[in-house]
């Protein structure tokens, strides 16, 4: 509370020979840095999720190529190397092919990468608040907040915006298992703010949306098909399936750039599955990061463009939207 | 894997003056006793989870009961002491009521619950053994184990008869937060038995089920109510909301002991709510310990009289079943 803004430079940068990271498996305990000078070293980070969601890897692989390209690296490798990180977001890939494109200086077109994708957050989140009516008490999941995006987030953003606005009240944040982006970091963030929020376990979101306490759900996005299939955190489909249930929208909100042209459907996106370990060192566990959402499950994707309605075909592949 | 089967008396006993508890806060890491050597110490030890599940506390406090009685305490008082150390478990208030009614010796009766409760495990275990098919995958939500009943276990009991005649193959077993009982207790059981297992996040549930990979869902029960509502470990509604939207089964298993003739409906039943800090103690936290799952969403509820089908009302008030 009352403590100044996160600037996008403090959450991850380029320096004359490195890229700097805010250690995101740190926080909330503790504010520390994480500096990588290779690519292989930003590959070995965005692994490990010293820096995690999908605009703010594509972000990290735009500065981790940057970085390739002044040491002299062999381009090819550290495309590679970047791009297989993280199988689900598509935002590395779609970062590493614009740097690869880029005329000018490398430098100037990640820092720009990264510019662009906090300016996307601001407008998404303005758009996002045409769906909401004063007093909506929304529950999110994972963390979509500034950390995710190189600054100010997209449903974390949106709900921020909406609580500027007043339209939003009160945020619910599942917890998140395994790692606890929810409790950890979009708490965290939330605090910041000074948006009123409590955490919950993620399992008790069926029974504040039976209680009436939940009217929306708001999650990000790590990869999106062109029906409107969404792949984001583990628990956002059941949460979905939970919010029709209790008749309750869910929005998906995030930039066009996390938005895979080449996927027709969700089932033609990768699930990263992690270390059972980061579920329980003790037991056999299996641990998949992400699950897809169906389209239809989805009440609207919200990106920079505007607000998105299913059938999400036409709009997603950038046809003009209709006004929300 | 080849340790010998869990004895009730391990789980809890009665000695001479006092009652000994396997500390369930501690496990799997450490097999350590806690002794409460009056009612208000069998109390503070069910409060405080040392001893959890429903049968279980029930016997604990039937053992609490008869340790006042012998201590010459005032009965009114451990009553009520004991009665309301957890709100939600309705065999607290059974097996004290047991004790108040019991004739002979108090110790006698106590250890007589004790008994009694294990053989309904095993008899309900058998009956559950009739809803399956060979080759089934269920999946499992918080400890409804022997360490919850004092012995051999309700949903667990009945996934380990399903084991040992073929029917089961598999169990994935919910973690469950805030307190991991899933991960630390059913994990732990099954190993012992040499059940296969696999312990997911709470949040995953939901992309298993999608990708095939779940046939059904056992659970226990906290309290049920005379229409078939049942309490249960937090995030049970949910994954029963996940099961109907995947045509799986959701069946609750418990013993009559469990029923609320009381309670018409589920909204009767008090619902816990634990500190927020066993979620997180860094920030605003809710932690509703249960929820109600309704009847509607339950496929079967077996207790040692049988399964019993919707409409639950006739059945569970204890009139004849219907062969299953």
């Amino acid at each position: 509370m009352g403590r100044r803004d996160l600037e996008p430079e403090e959450i991850l940068r380029l320096e004359r020979d490195q890229v700097v990271f805010l250690d995101q498996r740190r926080l909330p305990d503790e504010e520390a840095e994480v500096a990588c000078r290779s690519s292989a070293e930003v590959a070995e980070a965005i692994r490990g999720m010293v820096v995690r969601g999908a605009p703010a890897i594509g972000i990290a692989a735009a500065y981790g190529y940057a970085l390739a390209s002044e040491r002299g690296e062999d381009l090819d490798a550290a495309y590679e190397l970047l791009a297989g990180a993280r199988p689900t977001a598509v935002n590395l890939r779609w970062a590493l092919d614009e740097m690869r494109r880029a005329d000018g200086s490398p430098r100037a077109r990640a820092v720009a990468i990264h510019e662009e994708e906090v300016e996307r957050c601001r407008v998404m989140s303005e758009h996002a608040g045409d769906l909401l009516e004063p007093g909506t008490r929304a529950l999110t999941h994972c963390n979509a907040g500034g950390l995710a995006t190189g600054g100010y987030g997209t449903a974390v953003g949106a709900l921020r915006t909406a609580w500027e606005r007043r339209l939003v009240t009160h945020v619910f944040v599942g917890e998140t298992r395994p790692l606890l982006q929810g409790a950890r970091l979009t708490a965290w963030e939330l605090e910041r703010a000074g948006v009123p929020h409590t955490v919950i376990a993620d399992s008790a979101a069926g029974a504040m949306m039976a209680a009436g306490e939940v009217d929306c759900v708001f999650t990000g996005a790590d990869r999106i098909a062109r029906n409107g299939d969404t792949a984001n955190k583990i628990g956002t489909y059941g949460l979905a399936v939970l919010a029709r249930h209790h008749a309750i929208p869910l929005y998906v909100v995030a930039p066009t750039t996390t938005i895979d042209q080449g996927a027709s459907t969700g089932a033609e996106i990768p699930i990263e599955e992690r270390d059972g370990a980061e579920v329980t060192a003790r037991f056999p566990a299996r641990n998949p990061a992400f699950d897809v959402t169906p389209g239809t499950l989805i009440a609207a994707i919200v990106t920079e463009r505007g607000v998105h309605r299913a059938p999400y075909g036409a709009s997603l592949a950038g046809r003009p939207l209709t006004p929300a």
